[in-house]
């Protein structure tokens, strides 16, 4: 087993991800989110697409077992483990915008969505073609007769986990969100681990 | 007020909408669904996203007064009118994969997915680049505790409509849905209009 990588506090990183490796995103110090993303490493018009993955599943909540699927319905990532049971696939990474329309910010930090550009740039993947990210720990809260949502505090603990197998070669997108509701409002980083399967 | 086109039961259609233009997508005999998707007309690249416009209103059910923004969180199109207040903006639209996955069917329709990707072919847009639609009419009921959701008939009636105003040029993508559980398994037409700003 190889020791974690750290992603500072409101960073991000990408990288290679072969099909069979398995992937541990973990929150070392509880209450933190982490927005991943991923590409066929072989054809990068190839993502992970919530809309499907969510369809096929027919639940807003995935976690261990449930496949997370491409805009071609291929499987991208298995979900082997997952303790704690609630993440987000809703949402978009937050960027420059969100902070102005969310939190009026007149200075806005870039946010993961900037972080992923990036990260991702390197691998010849733009802005236009980050997804929905598959939002690790974060915990959106919905009101099913409106439909009004509200982004609160994770359900996550000081190492805490979810762990992905690659079902394909794949380029990673991966961040310590930078998002004040997010995180419980204290930016906090997030370790990653990559291992063979076991 | 120009007179209504249709588009027949299980197909679909593309079209130029330009700036100030109002759309008015109709449900003749009710209960029927019809997926919208919306790229930028000059730069292809812009398309609608479901993550961007679901976290800025911070509700999943959009209505009368909202906003659908793009991937570059522009708005694209707003919401002027709407008699029925419930569609869908988390699934992607139905494609033989869909069929396959949830109704087992060995010998499947290509789905709103394919009418879509050969109507917006002649525009230069291929099916890599289809985003979640905005699914008029589309009823999905969401458990909130687990967040495991149905397809439920829609609440539309015989003459029902929802209405956008373009906010920028647009080429449009719109069915007439091909999946049971949207239509309360019944295949039926819907109905478009476009006009000039009122």
């Amino acid at each position: 087993m190889t020791a974690p990588t750290t992603i500072p506090p409101r960073s991000g990183t990408a990288f290679r991800l072969a099909e069979g490796q398995v992937l541990t995103v973990i929150d070392p110090q509880g209450e933190q989110v982490s927005d991943l993303v991923a590409f066929n490493a072989h054809d990068l018009g190839e993502a992970i697409s919530s809309g499907r993955s969510l369809d096929y599943a027919s639940k807003l909540y995935l976690t261990a077992g449930d496949p997370i699927y491409s805009n071609r319905s291929n499987v991208m990532l298995r979900i082997v483990e997952d303790t704690v049971g609630r993440h987000d696939f809703l949402l978009t990474p937050c960027s420059k915008e969100t902070f102005k329309i969310i939190y009026n910010d007149e200075n806005p930090h870039h946010g993961c969505f900037g972080n992923l550009e990036i990260a991702l740039a390197p691998f010849g993947i733009g802005p236009d073609s980050i997804p929905v990210a598959f939002n690790c720990f974060m915990n959106v809260v919905i009101a099913p007769a409106t439909g009004a949502f509200t982004v609160e505090a994770p359900l996550s603990r000081a190492g805490d986990f979810v762990k992905f197998r690659a079902e394909m070669d794949l380029i990673i997108g991966l961040t310590a969100c930078s998002a004040l509701q997010s995180n419980n409002y204290a930016f906090k980083p997030i370790d990653y681990r990559v291992d063979r399967a076991g």
